[in-house]
């Protein structure tokens, strides 16, 4: 047989076993795996040993792993052949409150249909134990019809993405020798709209910090000292006023020194994706793009960097009125980060910054929240063409590479603690409702997901 | 007799019965006036009818009147000679906690020694039951003595003022032809030390608004939205940043316009009255003063308009961070004004400041919490002569004419509704600690502001 024709047939596996495949979904849909929820912790276990039970009885050496919170399935295959990805999923899912806006049992998973789509509806079905499944059930579908897996496959499947648990980067240090691959693979975010199929290359980092502006040693009476007395409410606005210029660009010396301009290739890919600057703004009520001008939203979204307050607060902020002039006012502050921006470099800069700006008498406490650089898959990479072309060839339209506004904490573990570059390959779709209520995945997600799997992972074969 | 003899029979007469009006002023401290709690509602009422007794024992018309609240009581001298004074003073208290930072039960009144002065411990020795019975006893002291009271002399005393209590001004409007006097006042002020006796002549005004900043009709997260979304905290703090000049002025359009330098003589008289910038900054922690540069503090508190962020919220403020880019901001602001200054002039400025500086997709909320203009009583007036050299005489040293950078709202309440100025006389200092546990009033100041008043409504009958 052609190299298409197994792929043919491996695809003809995942059509008739479609049944059997969501079978298989809604067993591990009915498992509670609400991380967050200590009185859920059983449920965890058992969806981690659900799981390695039925990687094991595709031949894989996997084992539901202890941690000091809930286990990781690690997991390899018996192939020794090609290159050697490791998957990333996470079978634990966010709690279910408010349960009367459900239409159905967030447990007892559904098929309906919906604008005339079939949809799977329940808590986890897309984010994402409908998504890990894509790529365990195209394993399953290799193996039926070839008999093998087509290259070196490792698993490593989380059960706390959902309770920004700790214990994962630790257990991949622990496990650096045995999770080593050539490159990861992560099934946990959406296609680009239903018809395109994206795999997205650029993660923002993130700088936090918090920071507060001490003045009197204690509140006053601002009838007594209002004039006189230096306001931190004041002073703070003056820092945060002049962390922009009134183009939208960020001040901080030196905030755009490593930040490189996107290539025209990518500049052109993104104009051609037909983003709609109003439809986006307008979904939450704005309509002018607030960042630096001249730059197209994606843009400002996915390569450039930014400065948010995420919370500012000082003095009365009761009910009514009081004339108090406070002795402490506080913000908490990120940075997103593009590739280049060092995050201890940032944070150094704000800080310097901010130190600048401050009278004689006042003085500032910084606490960091934590930090992490952006991340870039190199776009020229073959293990990206591959997955790309896989794609392509399922949806019968060119797969696009996207950014993404957002971090996702695994990523940088992957590069970090396992010199690991990553693609994001995901099926889900923006109307998912996932950590809401009727929560859904579409069944062509899941469908064509396990198809998308077994053409990249044929792909990559290659 | 002349009218100096007249005067030394009537401090005489202060001096022999300084015990007998130690006992009437113990009897009302131990009344539990504490208006801002309804359990003391009986208690308040009691206050003002022992009030309303001693009175009429005087000679007066006097009734504590009914009101939606508690009780004022109004009296009129039968004199009908001289200028006409309508007294002001409050008999209620502040609540009492923390009680167990209290040294002695704060309704038994104790005579103690501290730095080798005698005080009196109680809640309301000096505020204001203290200050107010100084006033009673130099009518007595007069009638004792003379047989009559020197002037025409009417008492409005009431008992919310620590409760921010809503039924005085009514009541003053229901009442207006009845308490019609020359010159209104007012014992709740402090000496300027404790060898100087003081006149308030200058109270600033207030308006305060509080302004909400409305972008996206959700919370965002700033992985997806950050830089492209407005941050209301972001324009918050701009709008903030732009009330204040760099050196120290506030920026409104047309704020100073109205405001009058202070006369050379007055500024003179404050350059002498030794106040010592350093102390005063350095007892809150602070030592660079924060307001118009070129201008001394006491200018800046008693005769410069201010703009204070009394409070400020927007976004995530709890423990932890979350990346969220908040719909909405807020903060509370207040202008305290001098004389000149339009209360609704100033508001009109501040909204329309903000409105210029929103882009076309926010919009903002304001909602108005009160405003009243400043108050200054001319420095040249015949009854203010008068009383400063009443004052001279007891002191043995030059009374002074003082600002406050705060504002009384009876003396307001006094001009607008009755047409009158006001005499802000009081004998209360600094380390009263009024409001807080073991409030005291010193011997000196009951004693000698007794005296006082006999001077100064003898003075005011010349």
């Amino acid at each position: 047989m052609t190299s298409s024709q197994i792929i043919d047939s491996v695809l003809d596996q995942v059509d008739s076993g479609l049944e059997q495949s969501l079978e298989r979904l809604f067993a591990l849909l009915r498992i509670k795996s609400i991380s967050t929820d200590p009185a859920y912790a059983e449920e965890c276990r058992k969806a981690a040993d659900w799981i390695a039970t039925e990687l094991k009885a595709l031949g894989f050496d996997a084992a539901a792993r202890p941690t000091p919170g809930h286990p990781v399935v690690v997991a390899h295959g018996p192939e020794q052949v090609g290159p050697h990805v490791l998957f990333y999923a996470h079978y634990d899912v966010q709690p279910v409150d408010p349960l009367n806006l459900w239409h159905t049992d967030p447990f007892e998973p559904q098929i309906v249909e919906k604008d005339g789509r079939k949809i799977i509806v329940a808590r986890g079905a897309s984010d994402d134990k409908g998504q890990m499944l894509t790529f365990i059930e195209a394993c399953r579908a290799w193996k039926a019809a070839t008999g093998s897996l087509p290259i070196r496959i490792s698993l490593m499947l989380e059960g706390e993405e959902e309770s920004g648990g700790k214990n994962l980067p630790p257990f991949m240090r622990d496990n650096a020798e045995e999770l080593q691959a050539d490159i990861a693979l992560v099934c946990d975010t959406d296609m680009w709209d239903r018809q395109t199929p994206s795999i997205t290359t650029m993660l923002r980092g993130l700088v936090a910090d918090e920071v507060e502006i001490i003045a009197a040693d204690k509140d006053l009476h601002s009838g007594m000292f209002g004039n006189a007395a230096r306001n931190p409410n004041q002073l703070l606005a003056e820092i945060i006023a002049s962390l922009r210029a009134p183009d939208g660009s960020v001040t901080l010396p030196g905030f755009y020194d490593d930040v490189a301009e996107i290539s025209p290739e990518l500049k052109a890919q993104w104009a051609g994706l037909g983003f709609d600057e109003k439809t986006f703004l307008g979904a939450v009520d704005l309509s002018v793009p607030a960042g630096e001008q001249g730059r197209t939203v994606l843009e400002q979204l996915w390569a450039r960097p930014t400065c948010e307050i995420n919370g500012m607060s000082g003095g009365y902020i009761g009910d009514g009125f009081k004339t108090v002039i406070p002795a402490r006012a506080s913000a908490k502050i990120s940075f997103r980060l593009v590739s280049g921006q060092d995050p201890q470099k940032i944070r150094a800069a704000f800080r310097a910054h901010v130190e600048k700006m401050l009278p004689a008498d006042v003085s500032v406490k910084f606490t960091p929240h934590g930090g992490s650089p952006a991340i870039t898959v190199p776009a020229d990479g073959e293990f990206l063409r591959r997955a790309l072309s896989g794609l392509t060839d399922e949806w019968g339209k060119q797969a696009v590479i996207t950014g993404s506004g957002g971090s996702i904490p695994v990523v940088g573990d992957f590069k970090s603690i396992l010199g690991l570059d990553t693609l994001l390959i995901g099926f889900a779709h923006v109307d998912d409702q996932i950590h809401s209520p009727n929560e859904k995945y579409d069944l062509e997600s899941f469908h064509r997901g396990i198809r998308s799997w077994v053409r990249v992972l044929g792909a990559l074969a290659q």
